[in-house]
């Protein structure tokens, strides 16, 4: 939080990323509409945002395409039609994610002259950091700009990440985030963390971004601490729509943001009209006990969403579980 | 934050505050059954909460009875019934809060030696300090251990502040409290007020408290920058209930404290068997964009709140309102 008061003015250089279709997309099986991904797109562009994420490159191979809504393949002519894209001119710039190890980029990521998108992102575990290089290396080489997830690092060893950060350093990687993707952390945690990534960053001239959980009800919190950190790149979804307890919400996000360019009203009118009846329709996401009870104990969220989905609410006896 | 990172031990001078009854009941017109209250207190014990505030001392000649739970006036007798209590020994302390101008302190406020409580909080706002150092007084001559609130101090002067502060520190009030009544402040200027309130405290010898609310979903994350701060009085409520958005979740807090007294299960036991059905009836509060936009401008909930009472949706619309 080191320069957040120099922020009642702002800084040109922070970049907003929608992740609510790719982020989202993990607790509805990416089946949205058509109708709602045209609207956020529209809505992205109205409220400021700098980039938007389709969903997932996953491979086909490996994933059946009946089981899932299109985002989470995110093909490039399915991103072309239903955003009602025309020539090469947009108005915002367009991300997919791409796993290391669930992605065929070889042949799924074109050529960025041949594709609406400008932004890939390879999530990784710190122990695939040799294909996260490899697929950087592929996309840089398509001409797109490329950021890097590193999954987990809550539970990874800080020598680990300091090795990964190396090899992050010397790629042609444009963006490095932290992501806390167990809503493990506390801000002063992420300053911490933070330091780390940004004296990386300033070695080898990388911008460093952050993608937080709301399990203990910190995503804001932390995505504000890291602003105030130098962190410039910063995920948030409209209503904090993700996997598990969600993410930072956009609406925060963008509440908090000084640059004029900004517009909360968008952000608002948005949630209003599509997040609020996805929620009611009985799409489930959001800060819970059991959430709050995997990231306190720094665990993968995935005990938690399958209690989430079973309907049980014997909190307690799952804490038991857990603590196993 | 600034001594966070040295509590990976914990700070003995810890106190934590149980507000559900009293925050909590500004939601339900503090009408809880009996049962939950005295299972609250069990659930207290238990936990290793410090204090329990059982809820107002609200004056019956303004307020009608009938129109209010007991808690709104929490007298001793009721307090006595409703937990069981049965000669002094109680091994939790008791509190109730008495607002400047809405209580008739000197009548309903007997002698610390013929009641149940311990603590009575004072909330005052700053243009009425004078009255709440004569209810400091009277409290404190009675016996009692005495805080005071000074309420909405987002929206008051910095110098007026300064100015309050030393009247309470030349008063014999034991606490003084950070109210961030409108859910406006972020963690750094969270620190900013906190080192302003912790000088008057070292000055005076008083402890500093916070009180926060969940406008911004940064109710938690400002309880934890306070405490790094130095704060030691730290206001929660079960599954956060409070007014508006609501206050700082003990789950939160609790999971986050490191003295070993403090016991996570028990809370989480209670919100399961207490809280979820109480929310599953019908009682409204927590974060929601009504509240974030009064947080963020910095204004009172009251609008948000009618808002919610009349089941609107129009968040834009209510966007515009509070923006005229």
């Amino acid at each position: 939080m080191k320069q957040l008061s120099e922020l009642m003015g702002y800084r040109e250089s922070i970049r907003v990323v929608d992740a609510t279709i790719r982020d989202g997309g993990l607790v509805n099986s990416f089946r949205f509409s058509d109708d709602l991904v045209r609207a956020l797109y529209q809505a992205n562009i109205r409220a400021g945002v700098d980039y938007m994420e389709m969903g997932y490159k996953a491979s086909r191979a490996i994933f059946d395409e009946n089981k899932f809504g299109k985002w989470k393949f995110s093909k490039d002519e399915d991103i072309v039609e239903v955003l009602g894209l025309t020539g090469s001119e947009k108005p915002i710039k367009l991300a997919v994610m791409a796993d290391v190890g669930r992605c065929d980029y070889e042949q799924d990521i074109l050529p960025r002259s041949e594709s609406p998108l400008d932004l890939i992102r390879v999530a990784t575990y710190i122990q695939q950091m040799p294909e996260a290089i490899h697929m950087i290396e592929d996309a840089k080489n398509k001409g797109y700009e490329v950021s890097c997830n590193i999954m987990a690092i809550s539970a990874a060893q800080e020598g680990d990440v300091r090795i990964a950060l190396e090899m992050l350093g010397k790629s042609p990687v444009d963006v490095v985030y932290i992501v806390d993707s167990y809503g493990a952390l506390i801000p002063e945690q992420v300053a911490r963390i933070a330091d780390l990534y940004l004296e990386m960053g300033e070695k080898y001239g990388k911008k460093i971004g952050i993608h937080a959980h709301n399990n203990q009800q910190l995503a804001f919190a932390n995505t504000i601490e890291a602003i105030g950190d130098g962190v410039d790149y910063l995920d948030a979804t409209y209503a904090g729509m993700g996997r598990g307890a969600g993410n930072c919400s956009m609406e925060n996000l963008i509440s908090f943001l000084k640059n004029p360019k900004y517009d909360l009203y968008t952000v608002i009118d948005f949630v209003e009209k599509y997040m609020k009846p996805l929620r009611e329709s009985g799409t489930v996401w959001g800060y819970d006990l059991q959430y709050l009870l995997t990231g306190v104990m720094n665990q993968h969220p995935r005990s938690a969403i399958a209690f989430t989905e079973s309907g049980r609410t014997d909190y307690t006896e799952f804490y038991r579980e857990i603590e196993d």
